[in-house]
């Protein structure tokens, strides 16, 4: 699951497997040009906020080639096109950070010749895939502490590999309980309307032998109460300087759940998820998404025609309900404002 | 939608319309067995506690032509159909009372001929018929006072005129503000796995034009965080003699997020849903139904194959996070136990 967003650099092509199609085909979706990216962004061929970054800095690559088309001219071009990918999906903050971190590259290289630049992006898009799988597997170890034995962690949507450049930020922690060697099992939320929890996080799970059972979203309160789970991890999109996380519409109310039945509720996301330029959940923009995700599942239309739909795929889980933030250095515990910034400070990222 | 349930006397046959197959299709199943209508119970050709009843009432009748068939016999036959009907699920109490009553006229009516009995559980089926659809408006009377001029309304599942003999008891409640003439708007969460919201209850509003969209049963807690909703009123399955209230899987979570936000959570049931031989939610069975229906929507598969599920059809909503029961009789407010006491006295009975 580790090549799921795979470069061909012969080919100048990003192949991606497209997880609309999953669990029951595995089909890649080639990525050529920049709008094949946003393409790709937008109808979540590739989705997850980790993912969605590793992607963003492949597509700088692939727009790096398309603007040299324009000759003389290239860097206007590029820039358009870096704004186009920056600003495919609104929420997830890994992809402006992805973009940015093209950018500051470009900006050190100054005047150097094109083939110049390409060979350092390159560098640099390898470096955000690769760092991203090391910093999953650290997660996976800081928050395998949090998973006891015999435990039955639930998890919403997919924040594992197919959310990452691999491993998975909540799915990473998972693993990294399996990997210390506990007998785990996990409840995966199926997650409506996009369904990423059956789909993605069941497929995931189950190709790695992890014991995996999917429950409605519905759900969730009576096996709360009937104390069918001892754990709830989830990734996330952004996390604001307080400590406020916007993650897969239903978290909140799956955070709200865990808190009235004392089932301790974690996130686990790198430091590139927290935005600190976001003071709190209420500066999260939230996107407004196709009616069809609600309206149909595969060609089966579930709505009646006429009848209008709501599809927010976010929402806010604010920090009061948050026991914990799984990082690449460490578990961050509130109060979080300063729990982050110290964090921020130990990566040399202040 | 007054008609989704017609007996036909000169063909001894029960008409239903098949909810499975809505908002799309509008087909008839039709019932001339006792299998017939255990089968329309349990693939929920009819769902709906009141609906269940009324179906279970005309069932008996069903069942009385069948067992005549044993010739002298019928007596010991009929005890065996009529069990097979109040076994067929365990969940809504209205079933179970249904077939009592038609029991207590068959003991009543003693040694009469077969055509007598026959004739007297016509009159108590559509007796029972017609005073859920009575008892529904009293019910929207009742309820209509809680419900402000300009509310959105949140409801879960569908407990409209699909679900009763017609009217509906919480969308009897949303009919009886509308008749009065506030001008509201609904919410209809969708109700996975079944769908019941985004099929039957947006197709059931849209018809009488009360103005209903459709959210994800995960969009809740953000639309009550962006204060979209300012009531909700939900159907019930059962409730307990202290309040607690069994009804479709969700509903627990929608009402632990409505204490959460300040949002009234009402509950709309006739009085032939309130089990007082069932002390507390922790006694009411609740039904595990089939996989296949999380697995699948229509042909569509969305979980992978060898993985397991969990399909609780039910969930117990505690009375303490309920603000008030709308009955026949009026709205039953905290301490339940008294209230709900004071009702059966007020309806004799006691």
């Amino acid at each position: 699951m580790e090549h799921h967003i795979r470069y061909d650099a012969a080919q100048r092509a990003l192949i991606l497997l497209d997880q609309r199609l999953l669990p029951t085909r595995q089909e890649d979706f080639v990525c050529r040009t920049t709008e094949d990216i946003v393409t790709a962004l937008q109808v979540m061929v590739v989705r997850g906020a980790p993912a969605i970054g590793v992607t963003a800095a492949w597509g700088c690559v692939l727009a790096a080639y398309e603007a040299a088309e324009a000759g003389d001219h290239w860097h206007p071009v590029l820039d358009g096109l870096l704004e186009r990918i920056a600003a495919a999906r609104p929420t997830a903050v890994n992809l402006r950070w992805a973009v940015d971190r093209m950018r500051k590259v470009l900006k050190t290289a100054g005047h150097a010749p094109f083939a110049t630049l390409v060979s350092l992006w390159e560098s640099e898009a390898r470096r955000i895939h690769r760092d991203d799988i090391e910093i999953n597997r650290a997660m996976g170890r800081h928050g395998a502490a949090l998973i006891d034995e015999g435990d039955t962690v639930m998890t919403h949507c997919n924040a594992g590999a197919l959310a990452t450049a691999g491993y998975g930020t909540a799915l990473g922690v998972i693993r990294g309980a399996v990997d210390a060697g506990k007998k785990i099992s996990v409840i995966a939320n199926e997650t409506r309307p996009f369904l990423q929890g059956a789909r993605l996080t069941a497929y995931e799970l189950h190709e790695d032998h992890i014991p995996v059972t999917v429950a409605c979203d519905n759900a969730c309160g009576h096996l709360m109460r009937k104390g069918m789970v001892q754990k709830v991890v989830v990734g996330a999109d952004r996390i604001a300087a307080n400590g406020d996380a916007a993650n897969k519409i239903g978290t909140y109310s799956v955070a709200l759940l865990a808190r009235e039945h004392g089932v301790p509720f974690y996130v686990a996301a790198p430091l590139s998820t927290i935005d600190r330029n976001t003071p709190d959940g209420d500066h999260i923009p939230i996107e407004d998404r196709t009616p069809r995700e609600v309206t149909h599942v595969g060609d089966t239309q579930i709505t009646p025609d006429g009848v209008p739909v709501y599809n927010f795929a976010f929402d806010v889980t604010p920090a009061a309900l948050i026991a914990g933030i799984v990082t690449e250095v460490g578990v961050l515990r509130p109060p979080y404002a300063e729990s982050i910034a110290e964090a921020f400070r130990k990566a040399g990222l202040e």
